[in-house]
């Protein structure tokens, strides 16, 4: 459906939270995303909140004084919960009130006696620790990037990159729910089965030796459906609640060895990553933008993944960004260095799309259930989202700035994802970052 | 590890509810399964409680009456609360303190004192509506059946069934959670993409053509493990509640066009049927038998799949059975069919491989989770767990008594899965059944 702009994405509107009328910014008072959080210093439980420049807005502690306006008993309960499930739950209609409540709220002209009740309930991120915003029932991941499936595809089967089914089905698979963490945690080698595919010697149990990030997408599951019912194309953005950055790590020896005939599964399963915002499909209503493109020859979505508003809007400018930095650089006090930046209109599939045929058999999604996009990557070198990709499954190292080579992940190093909305005459919104350092195997 | 027999495995010991003393039925004072209930007259909460022949013992009121023995904080929780899941971690020493206590009580010989206590915390099974036993967190199926992965390879790749992995990796993939049915819940036949294998024309999105059901026993997981860390295989079955029957409805010609290269997602995900009676690991004490004897030239488990004691009694003596009520053999008065048979002693990996092969990677299992062993089938072909196995994917379909013939499910059948132990000197024990009748597909 075609993205609303309404006052809450005028880019002329500063906030009272001086922090988040900064340029550089990732949450300034267009942006306002959902999270759960608990503060440090005291024993406090988790609650959940909204991202405004530096700072949290308690939205337990706003509600419980009545400044959410929304007496609701649909709202007090979600307002009270250590997980925003029950929001996602609560649909559109609600979530676009609660924004525009928080808007007004925080914008630089609202009265000054607003101002200190609500100022009551913020405090700094500095001071908390995110957690998982969901409690998250089924975690879904799709192949959305033809330029990630070719490339893939051409590493294993140099003939036929890409399957006659990729331009029809939008692919995906069901991933592990249990091992979904935050940001920040740490991410330990996985041990697993792997054989060198050049010999027929027996496979080999040991820690993976080609460990790798996936820069990708993550969308919320709002209202679910019924099991037995179906999600129109044309209902299905209705259904998503916002995004998130996911980093499906990927231990690409024991996924060639063990994916045949039935999928990944223990060369993804030990540990994915989230950022812990969850951007709300209202703040990303500017940069919307048309579905991707289909070469000409390519087939039309069929009947039930096509919509014409789809078409029009279902893509998200949203550009990405992976970056390392390894222990040697950290100790020479060097940068992260970037590694790819693609950019997410440059999927095959709208998360409509995705959407819409993952419920087109049936399948009941519940609120809080992820999807995410699978690797994004784009058509040039420098767009790949994968170290699989980049170095053509270690073939062709990348050098980091401290002269080191990587063909895959090395202990200790530390992975960051970043993602942001820029467009002119618009706020730029942020998705805030997503991290995880690599743990050596465990040698028990 | 060696199974222990005590006196709850006695079969000379009567109980006096006496349908518990039928030589038919599934649930003898020696099974002591535990499912879920709601009781149908009243508006009642769901509940935990025991199945004694045609009765429930209804724990929460057990436990609220003292009449456990155990008064520990953790027991009454766990027994106040609408699923499995906080017994089923309290792990095997509580549950086995459990049965044996519900055995002293339940016994013919029990002090008749004690049995008007008791019995006041009786109701019949016709009376109560039977729930899922657990809120399952991920839910895994394996394919640990090499008679089925040999006999479904052979319908795709004649000239190499079975894949290098197979006797190496006990091959698993991740299902959907949010599907999981209990017993008697119907299912809507689900629409999806097909395309003719033979054409290049496009796929059509359209009722599945070819709809399957698989004969399965799925295990509970008990204790479950921290993210990161492994279970070794020797402790793998203490990490195990105890098992049911699942019903991993598949539409063949879906998972035939999607399941490249991520294996099956909407084929599989639309719904997923289990029995509501949970057989726990003590019940099935008696029936343990070795391993399954790999072939002559078949490599050994790897180091971490090993352990002396599974190899011996890891197995389960446990006969399967599926069958079919088609709308006309319902009308006809004739009773259901039996289309296969199958015993789960002939799978390739045990629960204990499949468990520690699950965690071997640090992916952390959770009490509640289900993991399933994939389609049970043997050697013959009476033993096919499966319509694709028994009709050769619809080349040789089966004849019905009512004269109908069957390649696969059509709308209105019933299929009926079965299982039970069996062995001179014990009881009989039951599984009870897993239900399900095929609805038409939505015309929305």
């Amino acid at each position: 459906m075609k993205p609303v702009l309404d006052e809450t994405h005028d880019p002329n509107v500063q906030s009272w939270v001086e922090s988040a009328n900064d340029a550089g910014s990732d949450f300034p008072i267009q942006n306002l995303p959902f999270g759960v959080f608990r503060p440090r210093a005291e024993s406090a439980d988790a609650r959940v909140g909204v991202a405004i420049g530096e700072s949290i807005l308690d939205l337990r502690g706003m509600q419980s004084k009545g400044l959410l306006a929304d007496n609701s008993v649909p709202l007090a309960s979600a307002c009270a919960i250590n997980s925003l499930n029950p929001l996602m739950a609560l649909g559109p209609g609600a979530r676009r009130a609660l924004r525009r409540r928080l808007h007004t709220l925080l914008r630089d002209d609202a009265p000054a006696s607003g101002r200190s009740s609500v100022s009551r309930h913020l405090i700094a991120q500095a001071d908390v620790e995110m957690l998982l915003p969901a409690q998250i029932g089924d975690y879904t991941d799709f192949y959305a990037s033809i330029f990630h499936a070719t490339n893939v595809g051409k590493l294993f089967r140099p003939d036929n990159p890409l399957l006659p089914n990729y331009k029809y089905v939008p692919i995906g698979y069901h991933g592990r729910a249990s091992s979904l963490v935050v940001s920040g945690t740490p991410v330990r080698r996985p041990c697993g089965q792997t054989r060198d595919a050049a010999s027929n010697d027996a496979p080999k149990f040991g820690p993976t030796r080609s460990l790798d990030y996936e820069l990708e997408v993550g969308f919320f599951v709002g209202t679910g459906n019924s099991l037995g019912e179906t999600i129109p194309i044309a209902e299905a953005e209705e259904h998503i609640f916002g995004i998130c950055l996911v980093n499906d790590w990927s231990a690409r020896d024991i996924q060639a060895w063990e994916y045949q005939p039935l999928g990944p599964f223990l060369a993804k399963n030990f540990a994915t990553s989230i950022s812990p915002w969850v951007v709300t499909m209202e703040a990303l209503a500017p940069f919307r933008t048309a579905a991707f493109a289909r070469a000409e020859g390519d087939p039309p979505p069929l009947p039930y993944l096509f919509d014409e508003s789809d078409q029009r809007y279902g893509g998200l400018e949203l550009w990405l960004e992976v970056s390392i930095l390894s222990p040697q650089m950290r100790e020479a006090g060097v940068a992260p260095v970037v590694l790819g930046s693609s950019n997410f209109r440059d999927m095959y599939w709208t998360m409509a799309q995705m959407l819409a045929h993952h419920a087109s058999n049936g399948c009941n999604l519940r609120a809080g259930d992820l999807l995410a996009s699978g690797t994004v990557s784009g058509a040039e070198k420098t767009a790949r989202g994968c170290l699989l990709e980049l170095t053509s499954r270690g073939a062709d190292p990348v050098t980091l700035p401290s002269g080191e080579r990587r063909k895959f992940l090395e202990d200790g190093d530390e992975v960051i994802l970043r993602g942001c909305c820029e467009r002119e005459g618009f706020r730029r919104i942020g998705l805030g970052n997503c991290r995880g350092t690599i743990l050596p195997a465990s040698t028990s």
